[in-house]
């Protein structure tokens, strides 16, 4: 095993080769890399599009010479994996510069050749100005682009993390940006509601957002620019078109050398990064990761999870213990001054799963105290399994702080916490950075309160079903400027001499404004034998769900 | 059980009250507060002084009425509890209005008096313009001062979170402010190498920071102001001063109808916070409660535990099962843009718990990725117990995200997560938010990597002992700039050719800036059979670590 070539040079690739010399001063390390850069940073491209990243050399982060110079290594740049011949431990590889082929012999091979951009068959796909945005090179002929054109409109295609990044990036460059989107919601790791806060600040912030509409080709309009066409029959003219409509693992190499890949389309690998073949292990983008919470497969194309495989299988290249825990897809983006963070599994993914022993609560707490100036709201989305309140999951959009509570409950998932502990957790509080009760704890509490039965969380997609009647806990005031339609009105303080309007015979289904005062009235009501449950999140939360309510009825 | 009475309004008493109506619809319950006002923000007074908040109306999170008219709870201002009548189950209580004295029944007791500040016998104790913290008249007593007088000077004395934040906010209002503090160091719960950090940030901000002086009285100047005099014989002049020594448990009620309390001056309570009478419970500042690491007694003034034990003594009231998990003491504190937060253990603790079996790691990471303009460096000090890793502690200062981080390892803690957890901890990133490795992460491979084995930690209490040589693995015009004394200089990239130049029979402890290129060398070290050690955190921390050193010899 003293020979190791690793293939590919950027996130997995660099961490692996590091952790290797590490580990083994002695062993002879070799690392390929078709593009003319290792070790850069991925995930700034964006930001360097937008000029939020000056210079192209801060998304450096290590060059072939401190490779060599730091850690011995051998960095070949430019230099492409062609064929592994697995029976003699051989890898064919092409340098690009001379177009010469040669070969290396390997104990162990490390596979890291990331994923590559969707580029759909589409009508024009190949026309100029169309650019996805994987390589150090993409980003600098997007910039290089925009100012040549003196581009002033751009199409992005697709509204997940690059997607919705590239357009806040080229909207603060001062572009005209259109995103379209095929499905019915951007950020699709969120469940449709929660992303519904950040497609409304993305439309407050752009020319256009188009959801549930694919792109179906491209073609030059008559003033050299381009015609982005959609399925849906529409046409936005663009000087310049970003594609970010996923990745998909680069498994070429792995299956032509017949290694097995997996039903998402990833190198199979097992807990120690190894693939099939016990000379070869992969990590990164192109390999297929177990779901921590659910055990089952999936792709988890994200910088953290392909360091710490990088380290699991440099670990078991040295003949050391190790193992990958799997991913529980934490994940985070930035959009015109909007955070929105996951942690674990959403509702639509614990569905997808067939899991149905879950339920979600929401919320909209501050990020700190309400009597400290400049609180802004976070709302969260908590999925917990029931009954023992194990957290599945968890969602949080707003303006500030949310990283840290989505982090915070991460760990939590980690460590297979409960809505109990969370409920308990001793987080920092003083009044500029938190509450006494924090957000977590407050998730926690809602949860904890449903399952020791204080209360009974009534599901939004039961909003008035079988007959249940609505109470609107709120004041008139707040009744009278919006509230959920055919919701009758108590003032939680008028309630308890107001019982006799209530029917004993019905569930009633309880909203206030954001679920605090709702909780209370079901408390009093299912003290006096109502059956009281609680729209947790209140008319804040039922103000997200009815776009999607809406997006429904109109396809139905 | 069914008639509670509760004493005390603010945090813990407010929230037993609400959690008791919430838990039991019948039940009387009577919440007695001798100030003017219940379920007031604590927290916020020190920013009410520096008119950050500017209205006291923000302070009063919910009025008697609002009890009442909600709750249905009977919230009696301006009452004092006098006597506990114990066999009898009554109350006697002074009406502070009248003066009169009436007595209340109860199935139910419930202690939430507090903690008082500390106020020290010295001389001229008593002058006006000395004033404490603690409730929503003193600190609109300060601001009239304040006002009234012109105060341009003040003397704040306690170097504690309550002192810091009045230092800011008095300085944030134009005052020239003098910090005195009896021990070495600012922020006692932090150790004094963390807390340097502070202390410098308010050294740069305000006049004069007199550390391990303490105050040994007052007295009035010729021109109508005070002065301070301490016990190194210093006066500084001051038209106000700020007493925040500390905080004393409100115990008069309890000692004087015989209830337990323990060795720390607090209340004595179980799990269920319940005390030595089995029909009285008490909660908050005037209890004692245990520490969730090491399981010893001790007192925790905090908003948040104290409502935590509201919740539990209202759920044992009502018959529940319920227990309180004890404190961690997580904290955070932000002065003059500077934020430093703290749970679990300090090493100073551990070693006044006796604890010997711990290490402690140093680093200093961007609080997001070093490409993305704008990181700040989080100073982070964590602390496991060996051999198994398990987390004790962590420290954490620095200007953004620093909360973020300790409350990811508060959760850890809860969950009794090792380092190994930390390493492998799928958090958020994002350029903006993160790094691929979180600092949480770096914390926890830096400890990681020495239980595996791969480093040792050199404790900096040992820095050059034993004839170690200490090896500065930075280059040449980094060392120059600054260096441990003594330290040898052989950069990174020269280390594997220069080896020759190293002693193969004496230890070697190496440092670099912040750690991370000492790690490499010691592993170069290790690998080729030299006795190498990091000295974690490197010059960085070295820098933090020498002020106390100095302290200590200067005393010696």
């Amino acid at each position: 095993m003293r020979k190791i070539i690793i293939v590919g040079g950027v996130a997995g690739g660099a961490t692996c080769a590091a952790r290797l010399r590490r580990l083994d001063e002695e062993a002879e390390i070799l690392v390929l890399e078709r593009g003319p850069y290792v070790s850069f940073a991925n995930c700034g491209l964006p930001y360097y599009v937008g000029d939020v990243i000056r210079e192209e050399s801060k998304l450096l982060q290590a060059s072939p010479e401190l490779f060599r110079q730091r850690f011995r290594i051998d960095v070949r740049t430019q230099h492409e994996a062609v064929r592994i011949e697995r029976e003699k431990r051989e890898l064919v590889i092409r340098d690009l510069v001379s177009g010469e082929e040669y070969r290396e012999s390997y104990g162990a091979l490390v596979l890291s050749p990331g994923a590559s951009p969707i580029v759909p068959p589409l009508e024009g796909i190949r026309l100029p100005g169309i650019f996805t945005v994987r390589t150090v090179p993409d980003s600098a002929q997007i910039r290089s682009w925009i100012e040549r054109h003196g581009a002033r409109r751009a199409a992005v295609i697709g509204g997940g993390f690059i997607g919705l990044e590239m357009v806040e990036n080229l909207a603060c460059r001062g572009l005209e940006v259109t995103l379209i989107e095929a499905a019915d919601q951007v950020m699709p790791p969120l469940d449709p509601e929660m992303a519904e806060y950040v497609r409304q600040r993305v439309s407050s912030h752009i020319a256009n957002v188009r959801l549930g509409d694919a792109v179906a080709g491209f073609e030059k309009d008559s003033h050299g620019g381009l015609l982005v066409k959609t399925a849906s029959g529409l046409r936005f003219g663009a000087d310049l078109v970003i594609l970010a409509i996923g990745v998909r693992p680069e498994t070429k190499l792995a299956r032509d050398a017949g290694l097995e890949t997996g039903g998402r389309g990833g190198i199979r690998v097992d807990a120690q990064m190894r693939t099939s073949d016990p000379h070869i292990w992969a990590v990164g983008d192109a390999v297929e990761v177990k779901n921590a919470i659910t055990g089952e497969w999936q792709l988890c194309p994200l910088a953290g999870p392909a360091q710490r495989q990088a380290r699991v299988a440099a670990a078991s290249i040295c003949g050391r213990e190790a193992a990958f825990r799997g991913v529980q897809g934490t994940a985070v983006v930035g959009v015109f001054g909007l955070t929105a963070a996951i942690t674990g599994e959403s509702e639509k993914s614990l569905r997808r799963a067939g899991v149905t022993d879950y339920e979600a609560v929401y919320l909209h707490p501050g990020n700190h105290a309400g009597y400290y100036p400049g609180a802004k709201p976070i709302h969260m989305k908590l999925l917990y399994r029931r009954p023992d309140g194990l957290v599945l999951g968890a969602q949080a959009v707003g303006e500030s702080d949310v990283a840290r509570r989505i982090d915070v409950i991460a760990m939590a998932i980690q460590k297979g916490a409960t809505v109990f502990d969370l409920e308990e957790a001793e987080l920092c509080y003083a009044p500029q950075y938190g509450s006494a009760k924090d957000p977590v704890n407050m998730a926690g509490m809602i949860a904890a309160n449903a399952l020791r039965g204080d209360t009974e969380i009534a599901p939004w997609r039961q909003l008035g079903s079988n007959g249940a009647l609505i109470l609107d806990v709120r004041e008139p005031g707040e009744h009278h400027a919006g509230a959920i339609p055919g919701a009758v009105n108590i003032p939680l303080g008028q309630l308890r001499g107001r019982l006799e309007e209530l029917p004993r015979d019905r569930e009633i289904q309880v909203a206030c404004a954001v679920g605090q005062r709702a909780y209370y009235a079901v408390r009093v009501l299912r003290q006096h034998g109502f059956r009281a449950k609680l729209l947790s999140g209140g008319y804040r939360t039922y103000k997200v769900i009815e776009p999607q309510c809406a997006r429904q009825d109109a396809r139905q």
